[in-house]
């Protein structure tokens, strides 16, 4: 990326970057996903490369994505899901951030690049999320060996993929990490009062923008799946949970901890002061980025001894 | 990137990527150089990842790049440089087909990312690529065994580093590799007319535009570092140079290949019938990307033993 932009690894400057794909996508810019979809993978610009972990693509048996291998390893693995409001985001843009979590989790990660919307509604991104995580399995690792990362939309994916399991009485994953997981689907939250104008992404009105574009048939934004807030979590196993302060998302997290708390789910929430939306993104460029990696990889450790 | 972009990986795709970037890139588009620069990053879309690399983001000592390893690899190593008309592309876009030559080839490679212009006019890139050639040799590398290897404006540039040391005296690099070098910035050769409507991105009238951006004060289209077909390449290290068959500048690296063996420099040519500027970026995914890239492996380490 250019110099300015290489060099924008602060809190600020991953506003600046958000700021920038809002002004970038006008109404009528014809084809815009195509637009979207570029911007979106420049998502990756601001971490730096994790040192001593490989890479592999994948495009088999239907999966596609990249493992991101660090050298020194447990057995098990995680399932990244990343972010981009279900119609953008790659594993391509997401691998960076990915390879840090390996490294601080000690566990190979799967990034899956799952459906998109509007050209596959939701629950496509969730059938292929809970498709990859069986393939995983497949490959011989228990269930409880296998954790589940997402950020943003993939956040809500990786929390929905477990509760699917649980409902369909399969194995379910050793732990979940979420960050800025999009649970509050329908912006209903009291941070989207209190922190509008400070979320550079994310507001009330373009989420609902949103729902015409990801919602599948019959498909609501109190479908339990995609919004966790209209779950019922009991049983699902530790659940990690990181927000930026600034995020209108935000109490779409300390809620759908409260609700887990209340239904004997052990969970995680931290938030950091002053950040945006996945604001790990910026691993290895900001303190309080590598500061919630390393959070989530003890949570992971910790759960997958 | 979307499924239908990843899975595009062919010569006629790669020919689409380009088109839809001349699209991109209407008049007045403000602010144009970001956008075309995030277009620009979507260039390492289609290889797959190198596997058993690992990589590490440099920001030392006024170099800023990317270092892809891999696993087993002799001493030495390679600078690359990377396309983009001097006006785009970076270490990250690049970093996929980097490190499939580091593995062809056996040795790390640094990729590394100079300034663009217009913010920075040549010879702000042959500066900056001077200097990384001098910090990599600083890590203790004889120059006869770090090769350097770059596509496009990248190529231009690396035989440039190679003639600007030869001018000072300086000890030479082991070997040059080029992919769709950009010699003929003056775009004065045949394959201008003869491959007018093939070429899916590099035409006169875009070439003239480029001119306007890039050309620091006092430096003109004739500079024999900008222009190797200006040059006097007698002295050279070995030099492979790899085109597409449909390509506009390929008569510009016939020509140069010519000038060279008249002057004693040892130059591979190969054309690849049928394929577009930088085909190598399809790196894993194209049979002919593949065999360039094995060739120059093979190129690299018959020269840096």
């Amino acid at each position: 990326m250019t110099e300015t932009r290489t060099e924008a690894a602060t809190a600020q400057k991953l506003g600046d970057l958000y700021r920038y794909w809002a002004r970038r996508q006008t109404p009528g810019d014809d084809p815009g996903m195509d637009l979207l979809r570029d911007l979106y993978d420049g998502w990756g610009q601001f971490a730096t490369e994790a040192e001593d972990v490989s890479f592999k693509t994948v495009d088999e048996d239907g999966i596609r994505g990249i493992w991101a291998k660090p050298g020194p390893h447990r057995p098990g693995a995680i399932l990244y899901l990343h972010g981009g409001g279900y119609i953008g985001g790659s594993a391509n843009g997401h691998r960076k951030l990915a390879a840090h979590i390996a490294k601080a989790a000690g566990l190979p990660v799967f990034v899956l690049d799952y459906r998109l919307a509007p050209e596959h509604p939701y629950p496509a991104a969730l059938e292929d999320s809970l498709a990859a995580y069986e393939w995983i399995l497949a490959k011989g690792a228990p269930a409880e060996r296998v954790a589940i990362v997402g950020d943003s939309a993939g956040g809500a994916l990786a929390t929905a993929v477990a509760l699917h399991r649980r409902d369909a009485g399969l194995p379910l994953p050793g732990a979940i990490a979420t960050m800025s997981p999009f649970y509050d689907i329908a912006a209903t939250g009291r941070t989207f009062e209190t922190n509008a104008g400070k979320d550079a992404i994310a507001d009330r009105s373009g989420i609902d923008g949103l729902h015409a574009l990801i919602l599948g048939e019959g498909v609501t934004v109190d479908n339990p799946y995609l919004n966790a807030l209209k779950s019922d979590p009991a049983g699902l196993p530790p659940v990690h949970i990181a927000f930026g302060g600034d995020e209108t998302l935000l109490s779409g997290g300390e809620d759908f901890a409260e609700l887990a708390r209340g239904k004997g789910v052990e969970v995680e929430l931290e938030v950091y002061e002053g950040q945006q939306h996945v604001f790990q993104v910026l691993a290895g460029a900001d303190p309080d980025a590598d500061d919630s990696i390393a959070k989530i990889g003890t949570f992971i450790k910790r759960h997958i001894q």
